[in-house]
């Protein structure tokens, strides 16, 4: 054991000894503490093997990412490598000889998704997954989805340069084009229809024909399907997309759970008329209620804490003319929160303040909901893991839920999902102005690192 | 003077035996005694010469009005005869014909009017015109414009048939393209720039080529304007398409003048954002922004009394996605009022009322006016002239603005305007469904015809 063991074994009693006095408080402190013990003692069994502080390499992992940056950078300094594009399948060579380099084995599954394996010390046991997507946005930047598989990689090289094994097998995977559907993540759990094979991607090609360019097959996706207790557990590390760890100066974030979604198409009816001829209280003017439909929904979803959001983002007037009183509106709802409950709970507010105000405005509204995406809810013990691996490194840490969707959602019904999050300067994303600074990217492949080898410990 | 005429005298010293006593009130009563009495000198010169109850033939009236609807019928039962088409031009034809047999003579003028013109007992006086339109929108009604027309022709009809010549020349003219920008009567005030001759019409051919099918020449139209002095004066017969006649259950509506209009555009600015990932608090959206704009307007134009508009009838947010919170909102702002100060006000207020909800929320407002119609105020003289007429046969009248705009308005600048209106059941009027009766038409060509005798009597 070195000095640098001792002094680290050190400020870890420091750091225990202050939350002795919190421990039998709350399930919560007490599985933190918890997490904390098997993040000690996974050193403790690690330290007998090397050196006991195990750390990702940040000027190699950074360095990655700037080489990153060179596979479909466009002329606005951003990142033009969509799903299936030149870039992202010569991207894919790049990370292979990445993982090659670290002692993984790997392929290209059915749904171009690029897999490193590394079996565990104990047979019988499903792996360990890390992982996040690569492809951009049109006119994307160059670090979401990246820190997450640039991350897993360094965690990859990190132990096999410590020879460090974990029990469970590893696998890190590139999931394929998350920005145009998650076809790579979904295809774990059998939910890509056979017909959006067939749908146009952010780029040149169809979903089916990027998958086969990429080194997939779609007509055998069936057999990347993996069923409930295939998988240990699944991490993914990820730039939060909401400003919210940038303007709370803080580290790391351990999501709760990825929100779900709800959208609904909604009709005002008025009765369109002469803008000059028909006086102020005898209009039908579906706009004027529409707007006050608009300003209701904030009020209502405002009204209470909590993270559920509320969106209006599209709208059409009919006729649409400056001269002519609408008589039809068109608009679009969308609801978020991390409990689907909460979602209908607003929603029928909502609906139920439609009522008056229709009778206050002589018009009529109808909603068709024409969009759910299921809440998927993190692990509560990975996520303990991640608090505890975070506050070890003496980093910042709030807990909140991801409103964007990830891979890791399409995981979540096959198994054991946990997310970590690191600042987006301003939470801008899908941006080139998109940031994350080396600093934050190395911190969080660090409790990447630490969840990763605590998540060995733990799970079954 | 036969028996009629003498019951018809008794009649009116009734009337000013009750209008005596409020006399002196005031100069709107005083006036409107003085137009009665113009009338009834005007009806005892010429009892003089036949019989003292001049009316028009309404059934002769409605005939031609049922006859007028076989120009461009379509399938629904409207009418398409849009400026410059084939039945426009049929129409001109079968009108040229009752005018001739009105004993006017006919021409069609360069800016596409066909003029009947008869002369006055009393040489070098400027002549009092009566006129309309007869193009509807492509699928419009059967007497917005037609009713004018088809009244000031039965006016010369009924005139011909007593042999009452007017101290004035009279002229019927049919204004040309009314519904598609009013060229007709704009060429009379000279306001019809070069360029809009090659804009398209609402049929087939340009405004250029439309005015050489009905017989104008777009290039001489200069030889079409005329000065002030040039017209004694102008007085328009038509429905009314607000409704407020026909809700008041009033026979007759003094036109108080034609609204002036002004529109802007207006543009919203916050930040395109995530709906997942943007919290409520720190949103800057534009949508929402702009529905709290609608409902001001709503609010200030409805917080005073009086017959001003504002309408909002275009938006169109952006990017408009269901799950993004829109960065910019462009929207059309229109105020309506016959005041141009009123309008200003109003629109100072609306703009103050923003400044306070663009810090509210976050966003910021620009403001561009791209459309202005003045106010076209109508004579008092005229105006009394009308609303004696209709007291003088029974009818209820009601003073109004004109919320819609009316060829009447391109002669204000350059001479003295009435308009009488009728009712349109419900208001409505460009659709099929317009409809006004034989009888509330046939008042209405009555007042025409006795409103025109007044100012053959009173105007200079």
């Amino acid at each position: 054991m070195s000095l640098d063991a001792i002094v680290i074994s050190d400020k870890i009693r420091r750091s225990l000894a202050g939350l002795v006095a919190d421990v039998f408080r709350s399930p919560q402190i007490f599985r933190s503490c918890l997490a904390i013990a098997i993040v000690v003692s996974s050193w403790g069994a690690y330290a007998g093997t090397t050196d006991g502080e195990l750390r990702v390499n940040g000027t190699r992992l950074n360095t990655s990412m700037e080489q990153m940056k060179e596979f479909g950078r466009n002329s606005s300094g951003g990142s033009a490598r969509v799903a299936f594009s030149e870039a992202n399948r010569r991207a894919y060579v790049y990370l292979r000889k990445l993982m090659t380099d670290a002692g993984l084995s790997t392929r290209i599954d059915p749904a171009g998704n690029l897999i490193g394996h590394r079996d565990g010390k104990k047979s019988g046991l499903a792996p360990i997954i890390a992982g996040s997507h690569i492809d951009t946005v049109p006119n994307g930047g160059h670090y979401d989805g990246i820190v997450g598989v640039m991350g897993a990689i360094e965690v990859a090289r990190t132990m096999h340069d410590a020879d460090y094994r974990t029990h469970h097998p590893l696998e890190i995977i590139v999931w394929s084009n998350e920005e145009g559907g998650k076809t790579g993540s979904r295809a774990l759990n059998g939910s890509v229809a056979e017909k959006e094979l067939d749908l146009p991607s952010l780029g040149d090609h169809s979903i089916g024909d990027g998958l086969r360019l990429l080194g997939g097959d779609p007509d055998r996706l069936f057999e990347v399907e993996r069923k409930r207790g295939d998988i240990a557990g699944y991490i993914e590390l990820h730039v939060e997309q909401g400003a919210i760890l940038d303007r709370e100066k803080t580290s790391i974030g351990v999501v709760e759970g990825i929100v779900g979604i709800k959208r609904w198409n909604i009709t005002v009816h008025g009765f369109a008329n002469h803008a000059g001829t028909t006086p102020m209280d005898h209009r039908q003017d579906a706009l004027y209620a529409a707007a006050r439909f608009i300003t209701e929904v904030r009020r209502i979803i405002t009204a209470e804490s909590g993270r559920q959001v509320a969106t209006v983002g599209r709208i059409r007037a009919f006729p649409g003319a400056p001269n002519v009183i609408p008589g039809e509106v068109r608009l679009s709802l969308e609801i978020r929160d991390l409990s689907m409950e909460k979602i209908d709970l607003f929603f029928n507010r909502i609906r139920e303040a439609t009522t008056v105000l229709a009778e206050n405005t002589d018009t009529a509204f109808d909603f068709e909901q024409f969009y759910l995406s299921p809440a998927a809810v993190t692990d509560a013990r990975i996520s303990d893991l991640i608090d505890a691996s975070a506050k070890e490194l003496g980093l910042s840490v709030m807990h909140l839920p991801s409103g964007a969707g990830h891979d890791a959602q399409s995981i979540a019904p096959i198994g054991p999902i946990g997310m970590i999050f690191i600042p987006s300067l301003n939470g801008i994303s899908h941006a080139p102005s998109e940031f994350t600074s080396e600093q934050q990217i190395t911190d969080g492949a660090n409790v990447l690192l630490k969840t990763i080898i605590g998540m060995d410990q733990l799970l079954p």
